[in-house]
């Protein structure tokens, strides 16, 4: 087979290609990341470039995905198009995974987790609390005689007894392997690094000297689409850093479905496994290289993610989970060591991941309901997790039900031309008066996009202008010059061009509006089947907490008056943040912490929707805002 | 740096090695095993190879091992000759690793296990007994439907806990990756592996279908000199096959301390480490061959080793065993994967290594302890396994105390002219009479040397035929033709060049008389020492057990009357041959076995001879025929 040399423009990168492999392929060998949210199935159009050298067949099926000048203009599907010439090809801006301008521009995205929300979990005595997973313990040894020649390493057990409580403990054979040497070469002054392993101390190494101060953590949050990594000091609890990507497994599919449809019909996960392996091995090393610390002191992991997630991450087949019955592999996951799935800490790091319910209710959900406290009190609580997949859990100290729906990434800034994590120059607050648009973006920025806060507001504002009706759809007559109506899919100037960072407009478009009212009214199907399955009114319920990566400043009352959430007293309505990670953290600290989410998995009954034949119907009535039944929001009125 | 040729005779293996590299270190580049008793160092005289073409420098200190003639010949020491020259080397039979002659001639080690031994040991319910470490269980699940969705792993589990009983189960990475696929492409029949850890059941495979019938366990020996292994059947734990080949560590000293220091002084225990695996695996490749099965089904091996052999075993280094005040790393070891150790089984099997009691009491000791039930009575009983290091433990149900004393390796053939192990052509009996020497050999073969029990015999019918006197020294007038007193060191000739198959006289001399003195006095030594220290005398005893490589037929009487062992009612005193393969191979077969060696290595307390003053005047009184203290002989008379 011939091949093919394809060179990319702004980058100037250079790679050889078999005759026959995508410009998708080309790329990704070029390490260059290109968007692809339908796992290069030609169907989203994200991953556009130009052919500017070379002979390139533009695919039929692309063609309405460019107008007629950009097929002039050499543009090309990356995904639909095979490499059978030398090639020069443009890499827009836009079709770049955003991860990378992230790393351009040094811009990290915005991290959202309120302090008091984890206090109220402890109990009185805070050290009772404080018993992290791994924990190293200083030790001074006594020197063997003949009169006490026990074994070195019960030397070692007999005075970890003493200071840890374990009942007995074990020890790995490569840390025993260099034992003896260890002790002798530090004059019996040696460190144990201790991981708490189905109720025994697992002695993970021993370290010469008193290292007890470099002990680090790390919790994750494994996202559909975004990966955060806190850098945690074992020691003190103190958070050192944060790091955020977004999850690179985007390339295969934006949502957990179409990356299983990857993974599944290649029968390997491999390139899935790496991808998120490779966020969290990017994002460990930039946290360990600002806080100045050696990756070698990050001794244990807690990763919270959705049940696709957890496996990619643990590279489990999930084939089975897309499938009814949706099975998953495993829902409580075994302990390893870290280099197993991959990742770089200490050779003798553990990673844990936390427990999931079910197919489609993952261990973020279950480190949120940890992290909330819902297994707490003896008032039910609601916790709700808006992501591409939406999760809800309603419950108390006795008894908890969850389910999810899909709800798409919309209001994680997926599936729309502007809609954008919560970056510096994300539109996070909009209000619309008089046909004046009034925004905020974060960090003061020029604006780049919407993130998923503007995009409630932008929703509430325009409803409550009427710009839209009720059904979504735009009043074409309203505001004059910023209603633009062309291309069949009528849309709404944000920011006019000379505004923005871009030099062109921000604008949301009614099929965009659609895809949100989907979103929300998905979220709130569920959580209306959900409680009305346990035979309980939202007026019920003590507290709501809502997690989410809608940004920092989510409008409670605004998500009310669209049909988010139910229209209740909003200040049992409390937004949270990222609990995925939250709950991890939380895990990583605390041992018993780890167990307690141990036990609300195994306590969650999961309602699975796709049976439950009230949903679809509960789905179609939230397609409105607020709602069809107005009785349910009696307090929202435009 | 130069590199030469050598070509080594009759094999024609040529290797080409650096200058200065040493004949020995050449040899083995070839694959030829040659003896080194003393680890390379000069003294034992054994890696004799004569130079056929080509410069070598003979070495000043080797000249006292070879006559004038050899010297003119070429023979030098491999050891101590290094390469600068392009050599042709021939390599006397007698040179060559004894191990590489049992493969020639297709000869095994004869093995000796009386199974009676073992029965005493099992409960009335042979069922409640017969619980091996690792066993298959066959299971035939319920698919799932959106009724009954659980992870694949809890439906395994599930089904597990209603055939075994373990409090709960846990499963490696590895397995759980590939689950979901194995059980649904064998239609939810798949077998499970498993092994009990901590108490609880670890699976280490799933496997479609129904395996249960291809489940195969070893049991091994690592002697200092010889390594056994039992291919063992687990579903009914019949033995398969046995196979035995001499520790390839012999190449780095014949006893423990000399492979230490070699170890030691190295820094590095690899070639120790990966000697004895060699062994290992080829042995269980032999056996597999034999018995016509997959490597990958023998999932679970128990060895039983001296603390040194078991440390080297397991890649832990002894220095420490070694000093003062002798501290081994661990003696109760970590289960691990057999191939973490370099061993070929099924990937995912384990290997337990039989736990010790100190530096110079071994898992062999503990094995042998459980074997013959010296924990199981109220009655007291003595356990003497006579091997390079000989171990004695006496106790009972409640107590057992025991101790080590370096016998050397006489008993076992090593250390003299003509002893070897228990092979075809040893001769294992002997009677003198009227100067006739009648002896018979192990296959009724022409004799090649003698065994253990037949230098036990030797000894006896010397002095009773008063060709030695009382103190092992040779009385020059008696037998003429059969004492040969040249060389300053007399020898006795047991058979003459006719009889023998090397067509050389086989003999045996007064030093080699004094070495067998030496080992059998330190043994009594040992035993009178600890039946003294605690209060009871040899009369006490219910049974003493006398383990070791003799062969399989001691005359315990005539054991007796040179002093070895003490003169009790004979009756009382039983031969079992290897009891630390069958104490082995009971932990493999029942892991209630394996949990009991554990408290018996517990509650063993050693008493450490080197500390304990009365010893060296009893090693002192025993260094005679049959003791200075006739009285502790009463039934001896010559």
């Amino acid at each position: 087979m011939a091949t093919y040399k394809v060179r990319f423009l702004p980058d100037d990168k250079e790679v050889k290609v078999t005759e026959g492999n995508t410009l998708l392929e080309a790329a990704e060998k070029a390490d260059i990341y290109i968007n692809s949210l339908c796992g290069g199935e030609g169907l989203c159009g994200e991953c556009r470039l130009q052919v500017t050298r070379g002979k390139a067949k533009a695919d039929k099926n692309a063609i309405g995905f460019f107008s007629k000048e950009e097929i002039e203009n050499g543009y090309v599907l990356a995904c639909q198009t095979k490499v059978e010439d030398n090639l020069e090809v443009m890499v827009p801006a836009k079709s770049r995974l955003e991860e990378e301008k992230i790393i351009t521009e040094g811009v990290t995205l915005t991290y959202s987790e309120p302090e008091n929300i984890s206090l109220h979990k402890r109990p009185t005595d805070p050290a009772s609390f404080f018993e992290p997973l791994v924990s190293k313990v200083y030790l001074e040894l006594k020197e063997p005689s003949l009169d006490d020649n026990v074994a070195d390493i019960d030397r070692v057990v007999r005075e970890l007894g003493k200071k840890v409580r374990f009942s007995s403990f074990e020890i790995s054979l490569a840390c025993l392997q260099n034992l003896a040497d260890k002790l002798r070469r530090n004059k019996w002054r040696v460190t144990a690094t201790i991981v708490r392993h189905n109720g025994i101390g697992r002695i993970l190494q021993i370290e010469g000297d008193d290292t007890t101060e470099r002990n680090y953590g790390l919790a994750i949050d494994v996202g559909t689409t975004t990966v955060v990594v806190q850098l945690v000091h074992l020691k003190t609890g103190k958070v050192v850093g944060v790091e955020s990507s977004h999850n690179r497994q985007a390339r295969y599919g934006e949502d957990v479905i179409s990356r299983m449809v990857f993974a599944c019909s290649r029968g390997s996960l491999n390139p899935v496994h790496e991808a998120v392996i490779a966020n969290i091995n990017t994002l460990t090393q930039a946290l360990s290289r600002q806080a100045g610390i050696d990756i070698k002191d990050i001794t244990s992991i807690v990763a919270a993610g959705n049940t696709t997630m957890s496996h990619f991450l643990l590279g489990l087949m999930p084939c089975s989970i897309r499938l009814e019955p949706y099975v998953p592999t495993a829902t409580v996951y075994p302990q390893i060591l870290a280099r197993d799935a991959g990742i770089d800490i200490n050779p003798q790091g553990i990673l844990e991941v936390m427990p999931s319910v079910a197919s489609y209710v993952g261990g973020d959900i279950v480190a949120g309901a940890l992290a909330c406290g819902l297994s707490d009190k003896q008032e039910v609580q609601c916790l709700v997790d808006v992501g591409t997949n939406g999760e809800i859990a309603i419950g108390n100290n006795d008894w908890i039900v969850c389910c999810s729906a899909s709800a798409g990434p919309a209001f994680e800034g997926g599936g729309s031309r502007w809609g954008m994590r919560a970056n510096k120059g994300a539109i996070e607050k909009i209000e619309i008066e008089d046909g004046q648009v009034n925004y905020e973006t974060i960090g003061k920025a020029k604006p780049r996009g919407i993130c998923g806060s503007g995009l409630i507001d932008t929703i509430y504002e325009m409803a409550r202008n009427k710009i839209i009706g009720q059904n979504g759809k735009f009043n074409l007559s309203a505001h004059e010059g910023r209603v633009i109506a062309e291309d069949n899919d009528p849309h709404y100037i944000l920011a006019f061009p000379e505004e923005t960072e871009s030099g062109e407009a921000i604008t949301i478009s009614e099929s965009e509006i659609g895809n949100l009212i989907k979103s929300k009214g998905a979220v709130f199907a569920a959580m209306k089947s959900l409680i009305d399955y346990v035979g309980l009114t939202f007026n019920q319920l003590q507290n709501i907490y809502v997690a989410g990566g809608f940004g920092s400043s989510l409008d409670i009352s605004k998500a009310v008056a669209i049909g988010l959430l139910p229209d209740i007293d909003t200040r049992k309505i409390q937004f949270i943040g990222n609990s995925s990670i939250m709950g991890a953290r939380m895990a990583l600290l605390s041992a018993p912490a780890f167990e307690k989410a141990i036990n609300i998995s195994k306590k969650m009954t999961n309602i699975e929707l796709s049976n439950y034949l009230p949903f679809m119907d509960e789905f179609v009535a939230a397609l409105f805002l607020p709602h069809t039944d107005k009785t349910l929001f009696p307090s929202v009125s435009y």
